[in-house]
């Protein structure tokens, strides 16, 4: 069968394995009635010309290359309208001076609207065809964001907040009690499964404890066993700063990621945010039970007080991706967090303190390169949410963004015909913005696309 | 006398200080016939009605803002060719693996034509108004490159690059002998002299020894006299990572700052990149000759082994600006870079080793806000320049960029009509990319635009 509902041909990017870049030069991807790609044909292939010519065809303009779309682990939806201010205090005061006051203004929806549609169309522009969120405590909000999800075509992970421990959380913005959080996020989660069914590209409940200290044992427990019940995918905050580290110590008398394991909480459909003070048995517990690191790079500068030594997780088969952490990181774009995940790498690995002599100054084979940040903002994304997506290949879904390195004004620096396309891909990789981004698709359907002189 | 060539109308940001931005709200801006802002009018000043009503006025939209345009203390011109790719390796095999052979082909006057006029339109869309230089050894495609910013607008301070030393340089790529690199230094500072007056907003030429590995005594020597005898700016390297800073104790028994000032290297017009490894004698030497340092952030991970505390340096008195390092940094914006100095500097503060308990992890206070690093990308660029530019104040040149926040597929994510303004200025900061960049103005001339659906 060589009929499909859509071919591309063209040069494409995506990851074979965490290091290592698959460069496939003028393929055919040829997508299915459902967005899958069902198959890819390289130039040689006994049915390329048959399939080319017997399909209808979009074929890439020369310095036009296809990128996976990227998948975010983790962004505060409703922070999105405090991106890029109040970086300047810990997490614990952010958390109560800015960030609290303004989630509990999305009881309104219509101003819940408002961020909400901007930042889905936000992300898109930016090349995120998947995103794993946190609302709010409002479950009618938070089922807004999903239905924003379905209309515009974005794959949605959306959880609604769980944050019910009056001694953490403000009278203001706070489950009423453990009992309501639980009926609530219960009605949320069958209500997104409703909703499911109307977007090709999928959208799931996330159950979504804020972190532990927001939170009672009851709600913790209950939310570990509505995420067995449904089969949901589960999301919270682990060890990311000294502060929050040292509260779940005192608390529990261990870590976050054994203290999330007892409540149920760790498995193959969850995803930890930032996790910098894993220790050896975090790590390996981690990957014993299938759980994700949404690595948050510049949201760490910030707030984590340290940089998580993602090479050594990689290696100890952790699955980790990448996450904008909106609005603890100002970004909403995945290239600026794959640059800011090598960056940081190279400062955990060199050290910073130049009065300390280099032998004492860092950590030793920290670094990782553009191509594993590249994995982590893809593949890697897709192997935390267990999806197939996040790759270029057969079986997954035909989540890609179309970056054009040619156009007037913002073209990217490569004056050679003969550049090789492995260093095309590294200046996409380090050079590209929204603007470069020409088409983004997501299982199979174009969401956003910008005009030849947009 | 209250006639101007030209006037205009918004709110504008500025730094009063390195530690405050000025909220210049609804000011008038007064531009003379040379491109100088005569006079800053408030609303409410006796003179704002007839100065408004009486001259050409252009005023801003809702939601467009006014920064000074950026100053670039740091540019590898011919290293755009290669920006975004080879950062792995460490700083001595990047010279010598792919930059020293990229710059060599520099003396072909086309290929230098093409990358040049593309770097100068690429740094002019990213709002860089000024931009010091570092050419290639040779002075007729160095020449060129001055020409190409005297006919784009831009304010290009220019460096032919001086590297003699046999030992350190190779042999496809290197000045043939001290007596030829002066002679080929002082001919290109008289050419560029000749060039200047047929550009508005200025052009330089600045002795530029690459750094003391690369050059012979006699050449360090002589490059210091050629600065003095024709008052030029200087530019180098000083102290950049472990290797090269340990390279000139081995050779002079001191620091890089001590033996450039023996050469007759530091000065009010002198700026030196990186200065990573600087120690406090070095920086009271930096600021009794009113030497600047050129931070280069971005870079500085890739190739500095540790992050300069700028925060400490300026507590100092030592004069800061920012700069790209195309292509040792990747990215040709300053806001990027802005954004990477905030960031590192809290990686500095914080450190990067969890493993290590807080109080021995980082070196306490050395973060900056983002208010000083917007101070280090202006005003103090102007100050490290010695040339009145960097700010939107009486006496400083219009160099200006004009910041459009409400762009359709790319609006900043301002919600409220009461937003704060510095609230808006951090959003700027954080948020902004080339295509917000409506306009960039140098010298009160308009050299670079964006149609309104572009
Ligand atoms: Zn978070
Ligand atoms: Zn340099």
């Amino acid at each position: 069968m060589n009929t499909f509902a859509r071919v591309f041909q063209g040069t494409a990017f995506t990851s074979r394995s965490p290091k290592e870049v698959a460069i496939l030069q003028d393929h055919l991807f040829c997508i299915n009635e459902s967005g899958i790609i069902e198959r890819v044909l390289p130039p040689g292939d006994a049915d390329y010309e048959a399939v080319r010519d017997s399909n209808p065809v979009q074929r890439l303009a020369p310095g036009q290359y296809w990128l996976p779309g990227f998948i975010d682990l983790h962004v505060h939806a409703p922070q999105w309208a405090q991106a890029g201010t109040a970086l300047d205090i810990p997490l614990s005061d952010w958390l109560h001076t800015y960030t609290f006051p303004l989630e509990a203004k999305f009881s309104d929806l219509s101003f819940a609207s408002e961020v909400y549609r901007d930042l889905v169309g936000t992300l898109l522009a930016n090349g995120t065809t998947t995103a794993l969120y946190f609302a709010t405590i409002h479950k009618e909000a938070s089922l807004l964001l999903a239905e924003i999800c379905a209309e515009r075509g974005q794959r949605g992970l959306i959880g609604k907040v769980v944050m019910d421990d009056p001694g953490q959380t403000p009278e203001y913005y706070r489950d009423a009690d453990a009992q309501t959080a639980l009926a609530d996020t219960e009605q949320f989660i069958l209500a997104v499964k409703r909703l499911a069914p109307t977007a090709k590209q999928g959208v799931y409940p996330v159950v979504t404890p804020r972190f532990i200290p927001s939170c009672t044992d009851e709600a913790l427990k209950g939310l570990g066993e509505l995420a067995a019940r449904h089969d949901t995918h589960i999301q919270s905050h682990c060890s990311e700063s000294d502060w929050a580290h040292g509260y779940v110590r005192e608390r529990f008398g261990k870590h976050d990621a054994f203290a999330l394991r007892e409540f149920g909480l760790l498995g193959d459909k969850s995803v930890m945010a930032h996790c910098n003070f894993l220790d050896d048995e975090d790590a390996a517990l981690f990957a014993r039970t299938g759980t994700a690191i949404s690595h948050c790079p510049i949201s760490n500068a910030y707030f984590a007080n340290s940089v998580i030594p993602i090479a050594r997780w990689l290696d100890r088969g952790v699955e980790i991706g990448l996450g904008s952490d909106l609005s603890g990181g100002f970004s909403p774009s995945l290239f600026d967090n794959a640059r800011q995940a090598v960056i940081s790498s190279r400062m955990l690995e060199d050290g910073v303190n130049a009065t300390f002599p280099p032998g004492r100054r860092g950590v030793p084979e920290s670094r990782i390169t553009i191509d594993e940040a590249f994995y982590l903002a893809t593949a890697g994304g897709g192997e935390s949410l267990s999806l197939p997506i996040g790759r270029l290949a057969e079986g997954h879904a035909w989540d890609a963004q179309l970056i054009d390195t040619t156009m007037p004004g913002a073209k990217l620096p490569i004056f050679s015909a003969s550049e090789p396309l492995h260093d095309i891909f590294q200046k996409i990789m380090y050079l590209a913005r929204p603007e470069h981004i020409r088409e983004v698709w997501v299982q199979g359907e174009k969401v956003h696309s910008r005009a030849p002189d947009n």
